[in-house]
């Protein structure tokens, strides 16, 4: 007697954690547990963690009923190779085969996609684009990351290494990217820049007696400042703190007009610790975007919000094998 | 007894000439003729004048040994319905089924598709991107235009219009562009803001009783000043004209770097007027990309100067019927 395969395991390669979900075919998780990724301790230790997560999921689940393991990981994944390389804040790390080491402990098919990618698919078909054909994914946070998708397939480029869009420059004698470049939007809106920005405005602000919501919610130490923070505060009514959002929407949108205008894209669908902010600041997007993009492709904009949070990750990462 | 087909016609609609030309299945033209577009009378006459052209062709070569007839047009072209919608300095020409109307009067499979994809098509196969599978073509002149090819095939996007390079912008605050955003390249480096600069460099280099080699071809008369004319001064070792085309070269790299971190592109070929500029422009349009596009990518970036010149309308016309 065989049993129906009727589950994928989608696992969430991240800098702090590992987060490992059983999956069903509609993208819903079923089962998920999380551990410490170890990333400080080398390859080998990352490896064994992620063995350890999949072996305790086979353990309450049998693995006979599994299609597949997909893995979203961080760094340049090659597809081709199973490869990753260079995942940022992970030591030691060059280039390892994860894909070939973990399919030489579990007997199952085995797919690895970059992290930004797999949330991309995972939108596409459980998410925010599941009515859209065609969109460009932003995951706004610490950076500026993406990934475009074309008739509901992952875009990937030649070299895999397509959609980073917090790499397209808006001011050629703008601030210097970590990248090598000036003026990407990552340089003007990544949580380091934002967060940099805020506190120069609230000293700016407070010589002038006004004090924001922002600080009462660091209690003082403006060194605490992140996007929640400041997404909180607005949320809350705070006027800096809307300001603020509002114009790294707007330039934001700059960006992303840009990229429409290549790609020949009309929707976007932002993601990432953002994702979590007021409705205005997606407002502020649309209407920027709407404002640069070329004429014909106006009336079909469209910013939406991610709609699957944390999860995403792990769906994503369990979409490599549905799809 | 049945013919061998074993040619194509390959038609190049412009808005002054329409070229056409009897292509083999090489990318070589075997005859060609010239036409009066006569766009300033309505779609009417210029279907009339695609008509006689083929005609006249036909009459050269017998129809039987044709395999089909591909027509590269300006504006929005939809590959699906064949239409080609508001092309520009066409007059009373909103959208017209071109497509059909060839395929009535002649018995024969009949392709369209905008103009700058044809020559990105025709470089691709017959041209300087014989050698490269994906890559970002340009054209360079009176405006900013583009194409782009991944894995030898045209990426037209969603809707038919992706490639639009000329449009994206490297200066959020930058002059405004006639597409109503700011700063695109396009705004920079097409031919009027060019022609422009260079009369207001000049003015301002005669002051100091500099004399650029630009005005004695030009006559003195600075109204008469286009990017050729800079380019033969550059070419006989005129300093302004250097250093107009050679900025001009670096800004077009800072719009090509971003373009290219999204699209995943290595390889840029540059065409149109510009493609007979000196060998140091194309230098500094990669010197350019290089040091702002994405660092894993620097090692493979490659500026090429378009092989096809005139010819790669009608190349890529007729490539739309062989591939």
């Amino acid at each position: 007697m065989t049993q129906k395969k009727n589950y994928v395991v989608g696992v969430d390669l991240g800098a702090t954690t590992i987060k490992t979900g059983i999956v069903d075919n509609k993208g819903k998780i079923l089962d998920q547990m999380v551990v410490d990724t170890k990333a400080s301790k080398g390859p080998r230790a990352v490896l064994g963690q992620i063995s350890f997560s999949l072996k305790e999921m086979f353990a309450r689940r049998s693995m006979s009923g599994c299609l597949g393991v997909g893995i979203g990981a961080p760094g340049v994944v090659s597809i081709k190779d199973g490869t990753v390389l260079y995942p940022p804040n992970f030591a030691d790390w060059e280039e390892v085969e994860l894909a070939k080491t973990i399919r030489k402990a579990f007997p199952l098919p085995v797919f690895i996609e970059n992290d930004a990618n797999c949330a991309a698919i995972a939108e596409a078909h459980f998410g925010a684009g599941a009515d859209y054909r065609d969109f460009l994914f932003v995951i706004w946070g610490t950076g500026v990351g993406g990934g475009i998708i074309i008739d509901k397939k992952i875009y990937r480029g030649p070299f895999g290494g397509a959609g980073e869009v917090g790499h397209v420059s808006i001011d050629y004698n703008g601030p210097q990217c970590n990248c090598g470049n000036r003026g990407c939007i990552e340089s003007f809106i990544g949580q380091r820049y934002l967060s940099q920005r805020t506190r120069q405005i609230l000293e700016s602000e407070a010589k002038n007696g006004i004090v924001s919501k922002i600080e009462r919610l660091v209690e003082g130490n403006l060194s605490r400042i992140e996007p929640s923070i400041i997404s909180q505060a607005a949320e809350e009514g705070d006027r800096i703190a809307q300001e603020i959002l509002t114009e790294a929407g707007e330039l934001l949108g700059y960006a992303l007009a840009s990229a429409m205008n290549v790609l020949d894209l009309r929707v976007v669908i932002v993601g990432g610790g953002i994702s979590a902010a007021p409705r205005f600041v997606f407002e502020a997007i649309e209407r920027s975007i709407r404002s640069r993009i070329l004429k014909p492709h106006r009336g079909g904009v469209r910013v939406r919000r991610a709609a699957l949070g944390n999860g995403a990750g792990i769906i994503g990462a369990a979409s490599l094998v549905i799809f």
